[in-house]
């Protein structure tokens, strides 16, 4: 039996059964949202479910087994890989009316949780009782905990903390078939059998539809600062990461802005650096209040040649990160489209990575922009262009694979956080031997035999 | 084609010649060793060989795929489940040839390693470059970090540092029928395709051969300094963790001692607590000189009510550790047997955890002890007895029942550090369910089609 082409008449009425009133949408002009993300694709579902308990999930899942019907799970859609576009069709499961926080158990640094929950949400939330959720992806003021599980998110914060993948403890997920297998729990430490807990994080929904999250927590910071350095040119930014590592001191964010950017910003509003600033860092710590001006003092002491440096105590430290922020909208004025990746390198190497991209950039006439997650090496590329201009859009293509080229030449990744989606999966070979595909491929069919899950991204 | 069944003739042919000299030993009272490890089972081995390159272990699955040999991949041995011995038969593979590091980069915070490297050796020697590999299991001195990340080998630094897991970057392994597969590899951060990394990391050997490993590495704290707090009762004890965390300090490693084991260090030698004291925290932090120093004197504020405590920089925390690596031997006034287990609970409900394993050991008039990672919730129980009294070690597994049963309704896991191993895999099922069991056994069955590498382990 091949996949369904096309919503049967028999699975319509299984559908508007299992989904009563408004949680079934079969009218386009509602289901347009469902057919793209923040990616750039675009294929119309053939409905739209919007669950509110596990039950609904498992009886969609027998009959999406049953009849071949692509399943295609999604919450906000943030991501900009195209990972919830329904290209072969199928039906869009949002998972946004199973939005509850649990339970928060400040004894046990747990919580638990549905997958809808807004990120953000369970971070004030966990606040407000003494209480930390490190993982903070750029999108986390919508983004949700499920999204953040499936594409395994990181962060501003991944160099001290980590990544999504390092706070999930457990799930609850429902499989191709209905069943539900439960993996993890509630505890911090655990050994007992293969660790599938970890094979979902980060899988791009093709394995099970996570109905239910054991999140870790830890406690709260009592404070932060943050640091603004500004240098005379970017291998001097560069040196000043060495030397801040060299003095012992883990940075929960370290970003940085090289000098396309700095002039995009200026452009754009007031800046504080002087003109001649070339590159800066922009640097967050935390820990106790006294832990945390012991830092700063010592984060200005190793950074020697500054051009300017403005530190800032956690009351006032937002109009630091604001220039972070910034980068966005003032890049447009670089050219009106915009495709972004999202490449990591060892840490070692950003500098010829950085300035490998600048040639690359000049070869094809381009405005690319590297900038980002200094601390773990992973660089934000974002090729700033027109595509209405004849070539553009190619060129914009050329300068990708050579920027992708260069990236796995310096024992890179093509991904560091987004994920490979729709729109990394042309480069995906290049990363991953044939082998290690098919044995993920094979893994997949373990839980999704008739790839009926999200059929075609990731892997 | 069944596995085989003994080591026939041309096989022997084939090893010989595969692994010249005494990379092959068949001689009984030297592969005696190999037939058992840190737990109570053993084994003779069909053969043990010890390659020095790749090629050889290539070579050897190729052979041992090909003729259904089990292979037994194994280094130090430290387990304490019974994870390496050849209970089917089967060629025993050391990895301790395999003993180089291959690559220090500190400008990346990376490490590529040989599985044969002890962690302890790895840890000094990136110490002396002002960089930090975290993961610290009781055996470091002697076991290796191939072992390490077949097991996800824990340690005390597990509360703020995390586990094995939490630093493997990438992998290089052999798998049955001889190809090699990579995953993962020298970034810090990597979201392309399911992550093949995590999955071998704790999966026992049972998925192939690691050859190959890049590790995470941190840069090192600046000082660290250590805190033994003793308490009227273990009540109080618990008590002053929860104000520890909710103070935002998070301790690099934090230790539970009840007053039986109070009492047997006291029998041992001398102790620095009062009599009265019923129960003790052993606690590190770590962090810049002040940093540290701010960090001790907080927690010295949290903890109220200590009938004693003694406060240690880096130069002298020995003495208070020392109190810890005593209680192993001291334990075992208490009977000439022990039988261990690490169970983990969530941290919430460490108190209920530990007096219901008292009422077990008042009920089955054994001596058990519950202690160690107080700080994760991952417990360590030692029932020491005499096995020569009748009816002891049948005493003994009815304890462990009620004690796995008191876990599992506690919502806690019935290994957190040490695995499954043999000696766990009748309590298995207990906490992994039928599905989720099928799940893990398929996808072992994905990498190792004729289940011939460590068969019957932890799975």
């Amino acid at each position: 039996m091949n996949t369904a082409k096309v919503l049967s008449r028999s699975s319509l009425k299984a559908l508007a059964s299992i989904f009563p009133g408004d949680a079934l949408s079969l009218r386009p002009e509602e289901m347009l949202i469902y057919g793209t993300d923040a990616g750039k694709k675009f294929s119309m579902p053939w409905a739209v479910v919007r669950p509110e308990r596990t039950e609904q999930v498992q009886e969609l899942m027998a009959l999406a087994q049953k009849e071949r019907i692509p399943v295609i799970p999604r919450a906000r859609g943030t991501n900009v890989v195209s990972a919830c576009v329904p290209d072969q069709g199928g039906v869009v499961l949002s998972c946004l009316r199973m939005n509850k926080v649990l339970s928060i158990d400040p004894r046990s640094f747990t919580a638990c949780v549905q997958p809808g929950v807004i990120t953000h949400d369970l971070q004030k939330k966990v606040r407000s009782l003494g209480l930390y959720y490190p993982p903070d992806p750029a999108s986390m003021k919508v983004s949700t905990i499920g999204g953040n599980i499936a594409t395994n998110a990181g962060g501003m914060s991944a160099v001290k903390y980590g990544v999504t993948r390092d706070y999930v403890l457990g799930l609850e997920a429902v499989l191709p078939g209905g069943e539900i297998i439960r993996t993890g729990g509630r505890v911090h430490k655990n050994v007992v059998g293969l660790d599938l807990t970890r094979l979902f994080t980060g899988s791009e929904g093709g394995l099970g539809i996570i109905v239910k999250a054991w999140l870790k927590l830890l406690p709260a910071p009592e404070y932060s600062a943050s640091i603004l350095a500004c240098f005379e040119d970017e291998v001097m930014a560069l040196e000043g990461v060495s030397r801040i590592f060299e003095s012992g001191i883990l940075p929960c964010a370290m970003e940085f802005l090289p000098g396309e950017i700095m002039k995009c910003l200026a452009g754009y509003g007031p800046v504080p650096w002087p003109e001649d600033a070339g590159a800066c860092l922009i640097i967050r710590v935390d820990g106790s209040v006294d832990g945390t001006r012991h830092q700063t003092e010592r984060i200005r002491q190793s950074l020697q040649n500054t051009l300017y440096l403005d530190v800032a105590g956690q009351e006032d430290e937002e109009r630091i990160w604001e220039m972070r922020r910034l980068i966005n909208p003032a890049s447009f004025s670089l050219g009106p489209d915009k495709v972004s990746d999202d490449v990591v390198v060892p840490r070692g190497v950003v500098l010829d990575a950085v300035q490998g991209i600048r040639a690359i950039a000049r070869k094809y006439a381009l405005n690319i922009l590297a900038f980002g997650h200094i601390g773990d090496g992973n660089i934000h590329v974002n090729y700033m262009h027109d595509a209405s201009q004849p070539g553009s859009g190619q060129r914009v293509d050329q300068a990708r694979q050579e920027v992708l080229s260069l990236v796995l030449e310096l024992e890179g990744s093509i991904s560091g956080e987004h994920g490979v989606g729709l729109s990394k999966k042309p480069f995906l070979t290049r990363q991953v031997g044939p082998r290690e595909l098919e044995i993920m491929r094979s893994i997949k069919k373990v839980f999704d035999p008739y790839n009926i899950l999200n059929p075609g991204k990731g892997i």
